[in-house]
Order: C-alpha cells, then structure tokens, then sequence
C-alpha cells in the first residue's frame, strides 16, 4: 500500500479521551481510528499554519464544491452547492436540529440498538425517544415495517433520525428500504434525519444512499463529515445537506443561534484536502478495515465460538453477539478490562437488544487487532469458566 | 521589538470573513487582528499536527495549569483548578449559559452601547434585554448607580452581561466599581456574566480585575479566552471560571448539551501554548497598540477636529464621537465604505447612544492605521462638504 496503516502512533498524554487509560489497557471502544491521518490533510493543515493570521472564517465555494466532488466521484450522488450549511460537528447538528425542527415532547422515532448519543440529543432537549427496534433473527437486522410505520404515524412524532449506515450493527440500507423509509417520513410528516457520519466506510458491497440522493428527499437533512472517514474527529467539520429550501433556513438559522456555524482555523482547509486528495488513501483504509475484519472474524469463528459476529459490511466497528455467554454485556465488558485491559463498548447503551452485545473498534494496525483478540479470547475464557 | 507587528498578512481569500472586501477596500470593523500570530503559538501547533492522530478529546490538567498561570502572572489574580470548564468560545459560552441559568422571558441586563453580539445571545433564546445605558458626558462613560440598581432589583431581571472591559467604550472598570456591581447582583440575585475576552488588552493604566477574583464572586461567571489577545478568533477555545459548584455544575452540564465542550485538535496547544510562552509577545502587542492608538489619536485630533476620540484604557478598537457631523453612525459608515474604501463599525449596533459615535479597529500594522486615517480624513472632509 501507498500509505501507512501500520505504524502505531502512541495516544498517551495526548488529551484523547480514547487513550486516557492504564497503561497495561488496550482501548476498543470510542469511535476513532489509531492509524496515522491521510498526509494530505496534514499538509493542507501545515499550509493554513503559516498564514499565520486566524481570524474569523466562513466556508467558502471552493468547500462546498469539494464536498459536491466527493460525493458525485465516491458515491455518484449529485447535491446542489446551496444545499448545503457548515456545522462544527454532526452530533452538534444533530442537536440543534432537535431543537430546531421537533417540539418539546414529541416524539423522535430511532430504530434500537443505535448509536447512543442519538438519546442524548433527544432526551437533552425534552422530546422522547419512540423506537421502531430492528428485528434481529439470530444472523442479521431488518426493519419491522409495520411496526415502522404504526409510530412514524403517531400525531407526536415529528422527527426521526436514521443512522446511514447502521451503527452498530454495520448494516448498509438498500435504496429500496430508504425510497420506502423516506416515503413513509413524508406520508406521515416527519422530517427524516439521516446521520452518514460512517457513509465512506462501507467495507465491500454495495454502496451506501445518501438520503439527499432518494426520490423523496423534500424532508430529508443528511449530515456528512470527514471524520470517520479520514480520522479527524477533532477536525470539528461537518456539512449539513438539506435540499428544501424553506427547511434548510430555518436549520440554518437555529446552527446561528446554537453557535455551531463557525468554522475553526484548520475545519475548511482540512475538508478540502479530504475529500479532493483522500480517495486513494480511503480505498487503502477500507482494504486494511477488511484484512482486519477478515483476521477477527475467523479468529471468533475458531477461538471463541461461543461468540458470533453479526455480518456488517459497514463502519469499522464489530458487533458480536454474546448472548450464548448468559450474561449481559457490561458485565462482561467490565470483567473483560479488569482481566485482560481491553476495553470494549458495551451494547446496552444503544439500547434495543443491545445487552446481548458488544462493540469492537477494528480501526487500527492488524497488530492491535490481535493484540485485542487474543485479550478477547483469555478473558471470555476465563469468563465462561469462572 | 523582538516580534514582527510590522508585515503584512495577505488575508484575501483566506476563507477571512474580515478580509472578504474588495481589492480596493479597508476593512478595519470586525474585531480581529493582522498581525502575525505569536510563533510560539504556531510552533505549538505545528507539533500538535506531528502527532498526526485527531480523535476525540479533552482538556486535562496542563491546561488549566496554563489558564492559572497567565492569571497569577499577568493580572495577579487566582483561581482553583476546579473552578474551571472548556469550552469552545466564549460567545458560544455566553448564549448557552443565557439558556441555561436564566428562563424565557427573564430581563437580561447589559450596559448600552455594548458588544452587539449580546444582544444576539438574550434575543435568540427569548429573553428580553433591559439595559441600564451608560451615562455620557461628552467625554467619557459612567454608571448610572440609580438605575442599575432598579433595574437589576426587578423580579425578571436574573441575569447581567458585564462586559470586562468595556466593549466599545474601551474602558476599564475599576476594582470598586466591579465589587459594587457584583454586590449589587448578589443583593438582588441575579448572576453576573463577566466577558472578559479583552482583558488581556489593557494598554495603560490600572489593569482590569477579574470577577472570580472580586470578594463577591459566588454569583459570578467569568469568560476568557486567548483568542482577541493572540489573534486566534478561530482557535476555538475559551475558558468559563465559576468558583460556585452548583452554579459550576449546571453550566457545564449545559455546554454539554449544546455540544460545546469539547476542543479541537489546535484549541489544547494553542491555548497552553498562548498563555505559558505568550506573555513577551502580548506585551509588546500592547507596546503596537499604543504606537497606533496614540498616531490615530493625534491624527484625528490634528486632522479631523469635529471627531472626538473617547479616551480609553483597553482593547484594539477605537470608539470616536461623530456627533458633530449630525448624522447617524450607519449613514456615515456607508459614505466612508463608498468613497473611501474604509469600513468600520456603525456604532448603531452597540445600541444607547451608539448611533452617535463609529469604532474603528486599529489592530493592523502602523502603515494600515495611517492608510485608513487617510481614507477617514478624506470620507469625512468629503461628508462634510457634500
């Protein structure tokens, strides 16, 4: 590979909240990659440096264009220029468009297990989470459309927020479920949020759909953001994309008033240089994400058996069924760390049949991934026989 | 000198959204500076972008560290450790500690003319703004006692935005005075929201107080951020200091809910590096500033004797008395930008008896300062003609 995915830098000491731990611990859990930035951003980001003037910024075309190219080259999705608004962060949009565009006390329809900090959006600003929960049938996820569509129907529910693709359980939605998912939030006259955050990270297959991209898109708002991508969740970058106009103001106005419109002095030079000179390095990212997943999936399959991996082909995060292990996952995530030091996500917090899971971080060099396995392997040994 | 306060950037299509002007024009409004940004700073950063991994993170004790220092040394003045929380600009603080401690419809009190920015923060979270406008008598700016304190004694009235110091006026307020104030609040229970982003920019004289370090400080919430003194508006990165812990906790809890609390890759570095090898080049800033402030000043005493420059102590901008010229400050400003180029800040916005005066902001090497002292000799002479 042209790139470096193999190095392991050291995170110690270096304000991350993902290595702020003991130094026998190996971090698995927060959602970021352990690999080296794509150096193209760097260099975008050393360019910036000398300036030497960081004043007050707005993006500008040439940011919005890059976004608009990523899009057409990566995803052969087409988006219009003044689609799109500048946000600090996908979650920081996420919250203010709560706040926003639903009500205190309506309902905001998610579909369980998800990403927990969808809660906290909801639940900070006093609406209620509804979960249409997905169905899960001891292999893989689906939605249960009728139970779907009996709450988007609800008089309260005014908004739902879809995770595209799924985190956790790594699933990429066909265009068909989204045509019908966007359809039904129309019919019934709920604004359809779809967080594709982990969009770029679809590991083989076919190819995520962003929701700008689908037939009924008048009440779509699709939240992108290098990030996940590229690694530069600190980056503090986030485009938010809304094709109606009449929403797409009023959105914008409430990221004004939230404050979550201003770019920092490396956000817009950052992004550039992402989506304009980062393919190569993202199609070397997902080779290595499936030479990592390919070795922790034969790994459980030989090793620990008792364990299954639920078969995404999406993000860098493994969700492993535990259920055979009759216990629930932050107990055994808690014995894991006190055993082994590996620390892990424990499932119960994105709810729905959560408990009977755990989250892994693949998004490192193949060394911490068997580092992490073999952890993996002696503390559920020694759990299973305890 | 042993910084450069001399070259200048070429901040055009820099994403700047002071610099966004025509080939032709002068902008000397919004308040950042053009001078070169302090190298240690830069330095700082450039080892932050060599780590080369940008997750999730958080500020630990080195920073706080850093804020406690600057304080002792610069302004004699201490806070605890604990006192503190980040977060990612001291505007985006302020409009989330408005909807945090104070309730729709409640009076926020200000003191007009002040930051137009204020007004934003109470106004978008449906809070009324109440002012106790300052008194002028032709040559400076006092308080009306009287009227600050019926006005801080009415049951809606729950909150006060002091800002510390004065912004436009250029003034700091006295040691007295402010205990004055903060007794004032504690008496009638309202909190008081010191903004103290210029206090690093006294340029003579008694230097400004803190409000954490006033004897009355349970009630007081004090903002600061290296981002006017060093020139890194877009660092994103302030510091909120409330030595009351139940008043500590709410507010934290509610930039986290706004989702401004976490930093960016630059905001740690920048910030330790800001205030632990800043202070020399800060100083001789203040050294610039003088050399410009006493250059427009003799120049407009000189030159354009029917404008009358307000005398204070603190900040980059220059708060000038047009009234004179029987016009208001908005007419003027658009005269000056269409026959001069120069652009500077219709006093209008600041409210009180801000349509009377313009700021300009002389924070540019001393060749712009003259550049745009000619331009105003000129748009005025020509005003006055017409």
């Amino acid at each position: 590979m042209k790139y470096d995915f193999e190095t392991i830098v050291d995170r110690r000491n270096t304000n991350s909240i993902k290595w702020d731990v003991e130094a026998s611990e190996l971090p698995m859990w927060i959602a970021d990659m352990d690999f080296k930035v794509c150096p193209e951003i760097i260099q975008a980001m050393k360019e910036k440096l000398a300036l030497q003037a960081f004043g007050y910024e707005e993006a500008d075309r040439e940011y919005f264009d890059a976004v608009i190219q990523w899009y057409e080259q990566v995803h052969n999705a087409h988006l219009e220029a003044d689609w799109m608004i500048f946000a600090t962060g996908v979650i920081p949009a996420l919250s203010s468009i709560v706040r926003r565009v639903s009500h205190v006390a309506d309902n905001v329809l998610v579909q369980a297990p998800v990403y927990n900090i969808f809660y906290n959006s909801i639940e900070n600003a006093g609406r209620h989470v509804i979960s249409s929960d997905l169905h899960y049938d001891g292999h893989s996820y689906s939605i249960d459309w009728n139970d779907l569509e009996e709450k988007l129907s609800l008089p309260l529910t005014t908004m739902m927020i879809l995770c595209n693709p799924h985190n956790p359980v790594g699933k990429v939605w066909t265009k068909d479920e989204l045509e019908k998912i966007s359809a039904l939030c129309e019919k019934h006259h709920v604004i359809l949020v779809s967080d594709e955050i982990h969009g770029d990270l679809i590991r083989h297959g076919v190819d995520y759909t962003p929701a700008f991209a689908l037939k009924h898109h008048k009440q779509t708002i699709s939240l992108v953001s290098p990030s996940k991508t590229f690694n530069v969740a600190a980056l503090h970058a986030a485009t938010v994309i809304i094709p109606d106009k009449n929403l797409r103001q009023s959105v914008s106005r409430g990221l004004n008033s939230d404050e979550l419109a201003e770019p920092n002095l490396l956000a817009i030079p950052g992004t550039i240089a992402a989506y304009t000179q980062g393919k190569t390095w993202r199609d070397e990212l997902i080779e290595q994400l499936n030479i990592n997943f390919d070795y922790a999936s034969s790994f459980i399959a030989d090793e620990l058996p008792i364990l299954k991996v639920v078969p995404g082909t999406a993000t860098y995060l493994m969700w492993i069924d535990i259920s055979k292990l009759n216990t629930d996952s932050a107990t055994l995530a808690e014995f894991l760390r006190k055993e082994t030091g590996l620390i892990v996500s424990a499932g119960e917090v994105y709810r729905g049949n959560g408990p009977e899971f755990i989250r892994i971080n693949l998004a490192c060099p193949l060394s911490l991934v068997k580092d992490g396995m073999n952890r993996l392997a002696k503390g559920v040994n020694k759990f299973v026989n305890k």
